[in-house]
């Protein structure tokens, strides 16, 4: 391809990250001709509305990528570990936390060789992403139920510091669950804005778990929003709208972080991620009724008005009734029946991506009964909240039970994690679960 | 989620496209707020360089998407016709083109209902890039050998007509290919800097194909290149380096356009386009040294040079040889394979994407030979030509023979495609091909 845009910057803090210089080869040169040769903390003049090298903290209370201001690409993984050495998953956790930090810098994973001398080794970073951005990158770990115990056995010591709030995912009505695309006792979600980004940095870290944790299931997604506006999801209604606000950290506490408790004494400022693989049957859905479609989201499509309102951010009245007495927004519609007025006043933090993984071949399961090729694609469904015990599952066991919506989507991946708070620079994501 | 980026410009020509006025029902409105009125020609001040709102023209002498700069991702998808009847292919190209060049100035694929009045019909465009913009989407259509001849039938009455450059792709060395990802009577290439604007596009019309084509199969793909740049494949090495250069027209006539022939008069502007699923075994190729990369690529990794020059343009050298008399661009590497002086003065225009679709189940076939689940991710080639028979056919043989790649490289996808010329307002793409 040849390329005619405009040049950008090149993949900021490549040659030096965070103050420590990190050695780049001669054979670099050539190829980095236009690289700037130093991470500067301002970013370059003119620069600073570029998108590609935004940067987002790794270090801090919280893991980065749950109230971050969503990026338009994710991939998100799940590993197991084979091990049956704590020293081993330490170790492994200690090398993520560090790449991890060099890679939302928009550095290699590690240090590249120097000259010649790294020839004959396998380079430590694939290099796919050299001279872009960081991208705004975020990379988010989680731990499933299996670190703390696998199979009944406490491989790692940890049985007994297993959090209550970390249960396992009841069956829901209507669930298709997929083993290979369902649980993992690691969790990496990784978000940018570059899908190349986003898979490179799960790429590095997953190599670095080889002969003590094995990929379970990955998953690329993205999110195409109007800036400024709630983006839609492939139904093409805005999804999000109703979330609790991420700039407001009154609401984030209340909803989304966890608190330091007897049983998890080391979770203050992190949270529980629930992973659902929705699959939407889009051609479906297509051909249904715009009325109907919007009856079922209890929403208007175009405005994202809760139906009988004129605006997108309009309270939603579930008390509203037409001239006949009937509800305005029915009674199972997905608006009604995921709203926290319905739940005990619960709320999650959705953070949600579409994916779209080519075609397949598929049985439909409405008139005409087609049994052809059609869309793997729909809803990576992403929420955090402060306890799932009242988050995901009452709202989620609502949901499969009665949302409309469920004649149009099929749950086929199921995973649920603990997700530690942030790490402090020399320390480790986890460092609290397995040092405290 | 809640999107704290600052307002972007909304979907251009949303309400207005083409000069002719496209109603926009009152249920829109609250939608659309920010919405600009018409289309103008003139981008508004201060967004000419904003690529959410770059157009590329959809009608003319080629098709778009060809020589086209490449945009950062693609949705392509074939589709096998079920239809006997050769006007309802024709009226599928007319829906097609119109749809296609609506689509392409970041219109709806058909205007929305106006007010209530649509509700109870499915609306014309699933909405979900509503407040998006055009984001250089181009539209490419093409046929497959099924639209001449369907298991010996000739069905529209096209058989005598089908180019001879229009081959059976051979059976190359190493091929696995999946019959469900391979062939195809009809093609569709969406490219796109957005990712759910290219799928957008290639689903509203695959949907307006209902009882005429079914899907085939269908790909994402993505390419992230710096700016100004040859952008890197997943294996982290410069791809397109010594494609034919776009901006020189001269030179797409040598190798992309066809000329009209006796055979095919209707194929001046046209081109030949191949594309192939190779999957990339990037487990493997990580843990490949450095040094052995280079060699089988036939250049080095972070510049891009030939193998014993410095820069990524230098002139590539088959000639030169190391101290002890050895090519330094080795025998079986890619580049020495592939360059057009391996190949009669052969070039094709390689206009690939990087594809990604989680993971799935390998049985490795390398040391240690591990069965485990690893990512199905690799590339989308697609190369456009003015006659196979000269370009990709002899070039993938030699390579398929070759090729040091093909222990990293397994190709299970193929298919070959005549793309017809661009067509003109009020024509449709194809008309050459019927109406001559």
């Amino acid at each position: 391809m040849t390329n005619d845009q405009p040049p950008r910057p090149s993949r900021r803090g490549f040659l030096k990250a965070g103050g420590a210089a990190v050695a780049a080869g001669a054979s670099l040169g050539a190829g980095l001709a236009t690289s700037q040769p130093a991470l500067a903390k301002a970013p370059a003049p003119g620069t600073e509305h570029d998108p590609q090298l935004a940067v987002e903290p790794f270090y801090g209370a919280h893991q980065g990528g749950i109230v971050t201001p969503q990026q338009s690409h994710t991939y998100v993984a799940a590993l197991d570990l084979t091990t049956d050495k704590r020293d081993d998953v330490i170790a492994l956790l200690r090398t993520w936390t560090e790449a991890a930090a060099r890679l939302t810098r928009g550095d290699t994973a590690a240090a590249l060789p120097t000259g010649d001398a790294g020839d004959n080794h396998a380079a430590p970073d694939s290099g796919d992403v050299l001279g872009l951005g960081p991208n705004a990158l975020t990379i988010t770990f989680g731990f499933g139920p299996g670190l703390f115990t696998h199979e009944g056995k406490d491989r790692y010591g940890l049985a007994a510091r297993r959090p209550a709030a970390l249960v396992d995912l009841p069956r829901f009505n209507g669930d298709q669950l997929i083993h290979e695309k369902t649980g993992g006792d690691l969790f990496i979600q990784a978000c940018a804005n570059d899908a190349q980004v986003a898979f490179h940095a799960v790429r590095q870290l997953t190599r670095r778990a080889y002969g003590v944790a094995t990929m379970r299931w990955g998953q690329a997604g993205f999110l195409s929003g109007p800036r400024g506006q709630t983006p839609r999801n492939l139904m093409g209604f805005k999804d999000g709208t109703n979330n609790p606000p991420i700039a407001n950290p009154q609401s984030m506490n209340q909803f989304v972080w966890a608190r330091a408790t007897d049983d998890a004494p080391w979770m203050e400022g992190g949270t529980y991620t629930v992973v659902r693989r929705i699959r939407i049957t889009l051609e479906h859905w297509d051909n249904t009724e715009l009325g109907f479609q919007e009856q079922v989201f209890g929403r208007h499509k175009y405005s994202g008005a809760p139906i009988g309102s004129k605006n997108e951010f309009d309270a939603v009245d579930l008390t509203a009734e037409d001239k006949d007495g009937n509800p305005l927004i029915p009674e199972n519609s997905h608006v009604r029946l995921s709203n926290r007025a319905s739940n005990n006043g619960a709320q999650i933090l959705r953070r949600s991506y579409s994916y779209n993984e080519g075609t397949n071949f598929y049985i439909e399961r409405w008139p005409p009964w087609r049994q052809e090729t059609e869309y793997d694609a729909g809803l990576i469904f992403i929420a955090h909240q402060s306890d799932p015990r009242t988050g995901f599952i009452p709202i989620n066991d609502r949901l499969a039970k009665f949302d409309m919506m469920n004649q149009f989507t099929t749950h086929v991946g199921s995973a649920i994690f603990v997700v530690p708070p942030g790490a402090k620079p020399g320390s480790y994501i986890g460092a609290g679960l397995f040092e405290t």
